[in-house]
């Protein structure tokens, strides 16, 4: 079986920086936006579109009182994002298939939990992602401290509902994860070595040694 | 400033040894029991006393309706809590100023918060902690799984309850630790040389270079 390396993330955590430099690290293939963009040309929706439903909890509701065309566009909506999650679970899994792969977001954690994939979550404090936010130039460019603290708040929002919403599971709850790195006073360029040869070396192992383990 | 490293665990987790064996690989100064040992001597009280008060919440209530010689035992017993808590602060920051080292519980991540601790904290699920626990043969010994699973998680209560009670913090919240490691599926034998290189060469070094973090 592949090993898969899947990271989930707080917004501006540097979680995506993480993902790829481990996988160039390892030597593993790498998933992010190309997901995005592999599932937009299956569902022949425009990727903007496929990842606003991806980064937001879908509405399931049909209110009584409204009108006829609000109804069936509510329906339309909803076939879209079934179409979107069904793409999503597809791909996934045929990423998984086909080679060793470092997966960032999408719920890969929860999608692939039968391909035993090492689960990590990137985390750090808001002033941390700030810093990092501006660093990037993007989306912090031109927004004061206090629109872009909303605007960092709003994209873990929509992250943390659609994959609770999904997964039936707690998006951050450190018991669905492997590994919770905290990026907030560490250097992801000089840790990342290490981290991979730490994965390499000990947990992306057929058989891990358990049977040494002293009863101590 | 010397390079302290606090474990916070959950029971059964394998967070003592983790922490015994990252000391080891590091050269570093290990304290766990040697905590209760020392306090018990300064306080001249005895040690199972000491471990058990720094296992459950301090009572601060006084009920109204008792009796004189039942408040007086509950103002020494608090006399004691904040004899122990005030010699734990103590000696933890002295064993901090001595030595680099490693720290197994007693809330040092929040003692010793003004010597910028790298904050580790180790978890598991409740199955692979019931297997270490009748591993290490105490005090799962001659227990039911039901009774085993009590005693877990009572003690774990005892340990949450004293650390929020004391730090104002939750107990195993991430956001207050580094790092979190689930020891469900891996070898802690196998992983802690790897662990200990990997902060020996990015985390406990005294500039991490975040200058040459790359703006993508």
């Amino acid at each position: 079986m592949n090993k898969i390396i899947t990271i989930s993330r707080e917004f501006g955590s540097g979680g995506r920086e993480l993902g790829r430099r481990l996988s160039e690290e390892l030597g593993f293939a790498y998933y992010d936006q190309e997901i995005i963009t592999e599932i937009a040309k299956k569902t022949q929706l425009a990727e903007g579109y496929v990842q606003n439903i991806m980064e937001s909890k879908p509405i399931f509701s049909y209110p009584i009182h409204i009108g006829v065309s609000f109804q069936a566009a509510n329906v339309v909506m909803n076939q879209q994002w079934q179409a979107i999650f069904r793409e999503q679970c597809s791909l996934l899994k045929e990423l998984a298939e086909k080679s060793n792969c470092v997966i960032v977001g999408r719920c890969g954690d929860y999608i692939l939990a039968d391909y035993h994939p090492y689960r990590i979550f990137v985390y750090s404090d808001l002033d941390h992602k700030m810093i990092r936010c501006r660093m990037k130039g993007k989306p912090g460019e031109k927004m004061t401290d206090k629109e872009l603290k909303r605007s960092i708040a709003n994209i873990d929002k929509g992250r943390r509902e659609y994959y609770n919403f999904m997964t039936m599971q707690t998006f951050g709850e450190k018991s669905n994860y492997d590994l919770c790195i905290n990026t907030a006073n560490i250097s992801i360029k000089g840790i990342v070595p290490y981290l991979a040869r730490m994965l390499k070396g000990s947990v992306l192992v057929d058989e891990p040694d358990f049977t040494s383990e002293p009863a101590k």
